[in-house]
């Protein structure tokens, strides 16, 4: 049992926990909590880390996982300095970053979505689009919470994956781990130092770029363009970069009433996902 | 100047910040940075906090504002330790809680919207609608980020007024007022100690309850009730209570892909408050 804060391998969890130089180097980071230790894929576990009572508690529940990982069991009061939330649930686990190609992720050909249909017809066509799915494109979100809740709603709406540029919070911060709720193994990303290069690329493989903008025309009155789409998402302060504006398709402003002067980034590119998903005309 | 954290009126600040129970005696809560200062209504100040170095670079910013209120600079050092932010901006207000009746909120004829209309008469019908508003009706919702968002998100949805059990995180607590983003001086909110009561006297004035509910039926397939809607968004954890889902009128999933069980409550809020807005058959 570890009963030092001082522990070589503890030490080095709270470096994965606090910089991001860290697990980039190790490759690895922590999740936490017994709802994420279960999410994570066996083959990503590096070695699981429970607190002595949690060890007591769940015996049955992490046992089978066991089995297969090295663990260790940390005393009760240092478990909770190491943890990175106030409540700790006695389980963190360090997992080894999954990786996707950039080729996975963008096909040469991303298929085709079924014409603009009206009216009854929208939800055939939004069923007849489930294998392709849309891409999340991220400029410079800066909270930790907004870019998990991103990844999260994105697996909810079927998207096909989240592309963030180098200006993103980092995937790996311990809060956007938790706020994907687990989504952080089952939705493909890519991270890119050339945001407008691959955006060129992907413009040529049939993809368009919708930047979700405070000039641009009205989202409820937007038809969809066919083939695929890329959704863009800007900064909670500043939006998209020009560069990036310039470089989309269409422009679509969410409707505001009241002195409303933007809405919430992951509650924006929500809208953004499911109406493009399920009720465009 | 205010060059002691001990100061009578700082001590004061501090526990305005941190306890509700201090602000419910008092009548008041603090709102931080030059944004929500900018926001806040004059009638509603108490007192403005500016840092030193702070009412040096912005005289004009606030002058107008501090000829009609008492103010006190704060020692910069002693304001970092104040505030309750990591990078504070230097200025804080203390502020008189806004108050509404139950019977400005919720008037004796709610009105009716206009009947349910199909394809591209929705958005006219909308318009037509906008003197009504929805309500969105919170049980329970425990992350003050959550219920800060959501009250800015119902500010741009057009929604009448958030009501609030007592379960609900504190609206007052420095969180929520941070991310209504001024929202919370413009959207008017009630907290009821009897919220089934309550849907039971709004029923009988002719609002229809929707329920986000796993089990509920498709939501983009929905067709919406005649009249105002009160939109029911639960427990981050635990979803609605039993009680109200059996008191609403409808229940509605948003269809989920992948592995997600559920999404996060100010994303849901907001799908259903601009899809009962804009996008009904």
């Amino acid at each position: 049992m570890i009963t030092s804060i001082e522990n070589k391998q503890l030490k080095n969890i709270k470096a994965l926990l606090d910089r991001s130089s860290a697990r980039k180097k190790q490759g690895l980071f922590v999740a936490e909590g017994v709802r994420m230790f279960e999410e994570t894929p066996d083959e990503l576990i590096d070695r699981i880390y429970v607190s002595e009572s949690f060890e007591d508690k769940n015996r049955t529940l992490f046992e089978s996982k066991v089995k297969m990982h090295p663990y260790e069991v940390v005393e009760d009061g240092i478990f909770k300095r190491l943890s990175d939330t106030n409540t700790p649930q006695g389980v963190l686990v360090t997992v080894r970053m999954p990786r996707y190609d950039e080729d996975r992720i963008i096909p040469k050909d991303p298929g085709h979505t079924p014409e603009s249909v009206e009216g009854d017809d929208r939800q055939t066509a939004a069923k007849a689009q489930h294998g392709t799915g849309d891409y999340l494109v991220l400029n410079k979100i800066q909270d930790p919470g907004n870019l998990g809740t991103m990844i999260r709603t994105a697996e909810a709406a079927g998207v096909r994956a989240v592309i963030m540029d180098e200006g993103c919070a980092d995937i790996f911060n311990p809060k956007v781990i938790r706020s994907t709720m687990g989504s952080i193994y089952r939705v493909p990303f890519l991270i890119t130092k050339d945001l407008l290069g691959l955006m060129i690329k992907m413009k040529g493989q049939g993809v368009s770029f919708i930047a979700g903008e405070l000039n641009g025309s009205n989202f409820f009155e937007a038809k969809r363009p066919e083939g695929p789409i890329g959704i863009l998402i800007g900064n909670e302060g500043n939006g998209l970069d020009k560069e990036v504006i310039e470089a989309s398709d269409i422009r679509l402003r969410i409707p505001m009433e009241g002195e409303v002067s933007s809405l919430n980034a992951a509650v924006s590119a929500a809208l953004f996902m499911f109406f493009m998903r399920y009720l465009y005309k």
